[in-house]
């Protein structure tokens, strides 16, 4: 009998049909003899409903006030679920903070709410947005759970986007570093803080969808066989983002403190600065170009233009119409000339690229919005992700 | 300065402006020097729409989730009210059981769900529908407030129903037994409970809308006239109502216990009956006419098909195109005749009386459904409530 912590997502629960079909899945693993504890989403787009409707009524908004809104949406979709749950027989609770092992041991499912904690003087408080996955792995950790299930609304991780390539693969595993990079860089399949989690404290997850009963992707790190494997595919995946905006800081003065005055001021209004690349200097000026997400940039503008004045910069422009494009896969440690690789495939599809940024088990690159798509094709196809078996490298020649 | 608790049903929380609306209405009270409670029901139809879902996941719905399910609407038109009140300056907060008073001495508004309760072992419980009138009632009872403001989508209690009657008008005034009367023929301004509540109380009424800042309808005992005054208006109001159906059960045998076991099987089914007329028994055979609310008629139909089989009646038939017709008034005591002009008025109207029921303070016909219009159109005439003053009985001659 193992213990499992499945969590569903708004889409998972959206509506009275879903609702069902999340019990049907519930019931099916209690019915394997597991012990079940279930975290849930507000249903759809309800916490989007209820934010709209605060931002309607003020303008100032009370963290206090704000939690008990959003939380309501959790406690329908929490209510919803007992309901159908004991519609099909399963007796279940809706449990919060501790009382969770006590509800288990009395052999009922227990249900979570997702983004709902509780802070130290009883009041509700949230996580922030996609903190249901983060409340299911961190539970999963706290109660020793065997597998922390994410239930979303596509049926694993792919290798690349499908709405971009129809013949992106599910992959079968990848390990908690792969994950990382790909929510890092985009990927919206798992939230950033929850894969962090999971690694620190080893939770397995298994990420599948609820619409059908087939396995997803699971991501874990094979204790076993200490260290990057040979079985590892170089590439993993394929991962576009459009959610950022470029600023250039034309002829800059080249000299010491002069970026970290920018950045300081940046960091200060809580603006997340992804990609810089300063150009060569030359006649004692200099280019500095970063990224910013587009959400920031009204903000990040106001200030940088305030710094570019104060610094004697000549000008400052702005690009909404980039792309970021990675690739990520494990393999990559043991595998030089991947970045080589992905440049010479993007020059031959006419790619220019604006700007690069590297991990040890990721490559990403800045290009033209109008690019994008056309890069992660000729990428997906070059790296061998399209056929049944990811890209190798050439094994190196027998001595 | 005075301790006022203000109730704000579905429809005056039903979207953000009806709630910033509500958001100046506490405020106007607060900054008049008044200690405010609210409490505050879900918006608009959401509690409707919850129990659609609830309907649509599972026919099992066990008591606490549905609890926890309804009182979710509340804790969103709370939170928003919060947040509204926020944003015009107005500290306020939400709170639950005993913490009323500590909240209010801090020198904020304080905010409570409607048909939200918590029984003793901690559950969130619901009063049911309506139950936010008797909440409001309740806790201004508990406080010694000086009054409980009810704000609903009419401007006060009127003499009749407005869509029938476009010459109604609004009431200053009515007496706890009135408006318990009127409540209990048909009205629909104020939950019934809550009126016995307030009677019982002594607890002063004041039924307005949020929709304008008009005074409405005051619903209180005026302790120091002690009885009833010359200058009780004879007749309050006409109120009507279309939600029940009569029952006849033809031919019984007229011997005791007969009627006994026809209303102990319906009062067994929670089936509540309002009115009774047994007609003159002929040959030993006798006619028994009720009314049962139109809800509750496929399961009073059931059980008095099957006692009329028992006792030997020869058959039962239904009308479903009946209304009751009422006259409500303090002044009835010590006027007589208001029954005897009622009638009179519907015979020169050519409506046909089938069941008559009276109390001190009420006269009701069930007349046919297509005649209901009229007969409050007449009756709201014939005494007088069309024009600027109530109808009064001619004074007695000087002696």
């Amino acid at each position: 009998m193992a213990l499992v912590v499945q969590k569903y997502g708004g889409t998972s629960v959206a509506d009275p049909d879903r609702i069902k079909a999340v019990a049907d899945h519930v019931a099916f693993t209690r019915n394997h003899g597991n012990d079940v504890v279930v975290v849930v989403s507000a249903m759809g787009k309800s916490t989007d409903n209820l934010i709209s409707l605060a931002n309607a009524v003020s303008s100032v908004q009370p963290g206090r006030e704000m939690d008990m809104l959003l939380t309501a949406g959790e406690r329908i979709s929490m209510s919803l679920l007992c309901i159908a749950l004991a519609g099909i027989g399963v007796e279940a609770v809706e449990v919060k903070g501790d009382r969770v092992r006590d509800a288990l041991s009395s052999g009922k499912v227990v249900v979570v709410a997702g983004f709902q904690g509780v802070s130290t003087d009883s009041e509700v408080t949230t996580l922030g947005r996609g903190g249901s996955d983060t409340t299911a792995v961190a539970l999963a950790a706290a109660l020793g759970a065997d597998v922390c299930e994410i239930y979303t609304d596509v049926t694993g991780v792919f290798t690349a986007d499908p709405r971009i390539v129809p013949q992106a693969r599910k992959l079968a595993r990848l390990q908690f570093d792969e994950m990382l990079e790909m929510a890092g860089v985009g990927s919206k399949v798992l939230a950033l803080r929850s894969v962090e989690f999971a690694r620190n404290h080893n939770v397995p997850i298994h990420v599948r969808s609820s619409f059908t009963w087939e396995h997803g992707t699971w991501v874990a790190d094979e204790a076993s066989e200490g260290g990057p494997s040979m079985e590892d595919p170089i590439i993993s995946g394929v991962v576009q983002d459009a959610s950022e905006s470029k600023v250039t800081v034309i002829a800059v003065p080249d000299r010491p403190g002069i970026s970290a005055a920018l950045f300081e001021n940046l960091a200060n209004a809580n603006i997340n600065v992804d990609m810089i690349v300063q150009n060569t200097s030359k006649d004692g000026l200099t280019d500095i170009s970063f990224t910013v997400p587009k959400a920031d940039m009204r903000t990040a503008e106001d200030i940088v233009a305030r710094v570019a004045g104060e610094i004697g910069a000549q000008a400052v422009t702005h690009d909404a119409d980039i792309a970021k494009v990675s690739l990520v896969g494990a393999g990559m440690k043991t595998s030089p000339g991947i970045a080589a690789k992905m440049f010479r495939v993007l020059a031959d599809n006419n790619v220019n690229i604006h700007m690069i940024s590297t991990s040890t088990i990721r490559v990403s690159v800045v290009i033209a919005l109008a690019d994008m798509e056309t890069a992660v094709r000729a990428l997906h196809t070059a790296f061998g992700l399209d056929s049944g078996t990811a890209y190798s490298a050439p094994l190196p020649e027998r001595k």
